[in-house]
């Protein structure tokens, strides 16, 4: 463990709100806005943009509520350096302005058409003109990392003078090195320097950290990584890595960044990379034989920190990769107790259906299981038919006819949709028999045409236990019924019956 | 820019068949898997660590076909120290091993229940038995980065006087950062090392590129980054960062680093993340006014490198934070000409829409300039009514009654499932009118419950010209219906109408 940051306090302005929300096809309402920027203060980061004030009408309410909304976090809008900005940023109510002004020759000739002289009075104006307003002033320089070098630090140093707080190196293409990086760096930390990276080339974190540790003193981050093209540097790495591997006390409360990280890509719809570190569905999930073992013997082994030091738990999933090991423990949370033998039975027809493509849910588990250890597996719901109908002049309605313990039941519902009345009439059919609800309905992603195959996964509860099945059509409501029945059956077959173990 | 590996010969390994396939819940077919290694050997990958060939029967099938194709790439597959998975890699007919021995004490103990010494004579045997066998063998410390160094030395350097002609260093948890790297690289390069590192804090690709500047010759990589947990290295992000970042050649083809991603992302499931460098939705697609404007002045303002360079397209989308240039090139391309009244007022209602938390489709747009420019926009379909029916014991069914052109049609159409059959229908219907055909169908992930809102996007075409439109409903088939209506619409009334031009 390297100690290298324990003589300064590294600070964190987390940008989901500016720089995130902008990549494309994300918009949250200002109330969403509040709910994500309230969570932020709450983790524990320093400054919070809120947005752009320029940006449109919705996005100054967003701003407005969130200034108002009296956290502990110092509330900040991004602003070019344009009197009109300014004059927005101050009727938001914010703390401060993030004034960013393009530094490379590139950015000032192309972008704007201007001279670097015409660029760096605008510069100098902007910040006294916000500092005369009584904002706190983050002077920025876009593509700081094109810019001659000479030339921006001309610009922060008069920039200061002029009444700058604070000051920003912008990588805007993600364009640094860890290398570029710290020699960049050290020679504009004469005032209060935060470091801005993004992750087109996938160097951001590393760039990010490489700038605390010459000299910058905050990191701009997002949540998730959020932002336009590759995003920007997310604030779970930059903190977990600070806190991992070089034993910084960041002073984020760490166990609150998964649930903060849920709620980010619920609200702007940008699901998570299953791979993601630290936060993505995968992190903290074992399938492989040799790992799922390491991992019961030791965590440690297959682990680079405990999944609750993020808010998160850790997931043994069954699959081709899996061992013994794994498929025991597994076996037994479900009630099952085989005897060696057919413990290798049931562990290679697991690798084969994973072997065949699929996913194993716990119902495929337990299908195994019951087959090779020859226990009576009657099913006890058994579909008959079920019928749907819907359309625009019509209500979707279902109906259902199942025989549920030797009992013929037929039932109808409606739902907002048809794969909802059929899923409804099911579930009421069953219900004297036992309360089933789902507590979960998914559906993967749906891509190439109308008749491409349907991958719906579903979690039911009955009486504090809970169970996985899946099932797979290229029909949405024969996906849907075949997940949920067998569902059912594994859940209202295990009251009549007793533990299953067995010798071999 | 700065040359720092022009002295050498870098080397890719490629494991996404292996350490990628891990991924709980992946699982290839052998001819998949084939198709994988083919297109890795096109794209100059050096070795192809194609499984672990003591994994399963199927998993033997997969090497034993890619070692028979002919590839130009070395083929291998992974190896613990035993007689028996040795034996099952000379019969799967590869060229080489991936010998993996834990050297860490963590995974020696309380993994294998084993000393030091042991692992050490195990190793030793291992690598002189696949060498008798003639086997090309890479002798790879698992949990390198957590071993006593010293031990690690002595493995390597003896693994070499065995036989061993490659040795590789694994970051098994992710745990290396870029200074631990420089640390921990130079002592072992006496013979050919590899680096094989995880991702678990986000550090894998600067601990890989540290590892090849410190005097590492080849990297292990994956495409996209699969792997358990937080995956293994991305292959596209470690040679784009080579080739961009540092000047270095690495001979690999990046125009087909796009094609290959989309590959695996498809063949494996694995959908990616939206802001992935180089190879997700998003990395080069721009919404932002400030940012739009500058890459219609210079792409290279807002863009790390040219989309063409790894086989990709630049993409504009509408949204919130678009400005004018943004808008007015998108409607140039529907065939809009606003006037600078016009145009304001388009801009100003695209932005409210994507205020309100909404993609903006060309369908919308269109809808927007209508309106804004008083165009005549009376529909030209308009939907009477469908009906579908489904069932377990029924062909799903659909009708629907329209008005095109004035003229009623009622058509009726089977499918796969209700969707299938209702998009059909609505095709079936205006087909006399304009050969409309359905490009994509897209739905975004359903999470929730079965009443959750669902999100369809497609994708139509009609004599070369694409549109993309949607629909949002509780309802699957509703929504469908709406995006597809919507999108026929535009596409037929087009025909009637000239180049919708005016000035205000």
């Amino acid at each position: 463990m390297i100690v290298l940051f324990g003589y300064k306090n590294i600070r964190f302005l987390d940008t989901t709100l500016r720089d995130g929300e902008q990549t494309p096809g994300v918009s949250l309402t200002p109330v969403q806005k509040l709910k994500i920027a309230e969570e932020l203060s709450a983790i524990g980061v320093n400054v919070i943009e809120a947005g752009s004030a320029v940006a449109s009408e919705g996005e100054r309410e967003a701003i407005k509520l969130i200034s108002d909304a009296g956290l502990n976090a110092e509330i900040c809008t991004y602003a070019r350096a344009k009197t009109e900005d300014i004059d927005l940023a101050v009727k938001c109510g914010v703390d401060s302005v993030h004034l960013v002004v393009p530094v490379s020759d590139l950015h000032i000739t192309k972008k704007l058409g201007k001279t670097r002289e015409e660029v760096y009075v605008m510069a100098m104006e902007s910040v006294a003109y916000a500092k005369e307003r009584g904002l706190t002033v983050e002077l920025s320089g876009e593509d700081s990392s094109r810019a001659d070098q000479e030339y921006l630090a001309r610009l922060f140093r008069d920039g200061v003078a002029h009444g700058a707080d604070r000051l920003c190196f912008c990588d805007t293409v993600g364009l640094l090195t860890p290398e570029r990086t710290a020699e960049v760096i050290p020679p504009l930390c004469f005032a209060p320097l935060s470091i801005h990276c993004h992750n087109d080339l996938g160097l951001a974190l590393s760039n990010t950290i490489a700038a605390l540790r010459s000299g910058a003193t905050c990191a701009h981050t997002t949540i998730n990584g959020m932002g336009e093209r590759a995003g920007n540097v997310p604030f779970e790495e930059v903190v977990m890595v600070l806190e991992k591997l070089y034993g910084y006390d960041t002073g984020i409360d760490t166990t609150k960044i998964y649930a903060l990280s849920t709620l980010v890509s619920q609200l702007t719809k940008i699901p998570l990379a299953a791979n993601k570190p630290i936060v993505g569905g995968m992190a903290f999930t074992h399938e492989s034989g040799i790992h799922a073992h390491g991992l019961m013997r030791d965590p440690t082994t297959y682990e680079p920190m405990s999944p609750e030091t993020v808010g998160r738990k850790r997931r043994i999933v069954l699959g081709k990769h899996s061992g013994s090991a794994s498929v025991q423990s597994a076996l037994k949370e479900l009630g099952y107790e085989p005897g060696e033998k057919h413990l290798a039975e049931i562990v290679a027809r697991v690798k084969k259906v994973g072997d065949m493509g699929m996913k194993v849910t716990d119902a495929d588990v337990m299908a195994i299981a019951d087959s090779v250890m020859l226990l009576e597996c009657k099913p006890v719901i058994s579909l008959k038919q079920f019928t749907v109908v819907s359309g625009s002049n019509a209500i979707p309605t279902a109906s259902a006819t199942m025989v549920v313990n030797g009992t013929k039941v037929t039932g109808a519902a409606t739902g907002t949709g048809p794969v909802d009345a059929t899923v409804k009439v099911l579930q009421q059919s069953v219900a004297q028999f036992g309360d089933i609800t789902l507590e979960e309905y998914h559906v993967d992603a749906i891509n190439g045409g109308t008749d491409a195959l349907v991958d719906v996964t579903v979690k039911l509860r009955k009486d504090g236990r809970v169970l996985t099945s899946r099932g797979a059509r290229t029909d949405i409501i024969e996906a849907s019924v075949e997940a949920v029945i067998a569902g059912m059956n594994r859940l209202l077959r295990d009251e009549n019956e007793n533990r299953r173990s067995n010798t071999d």
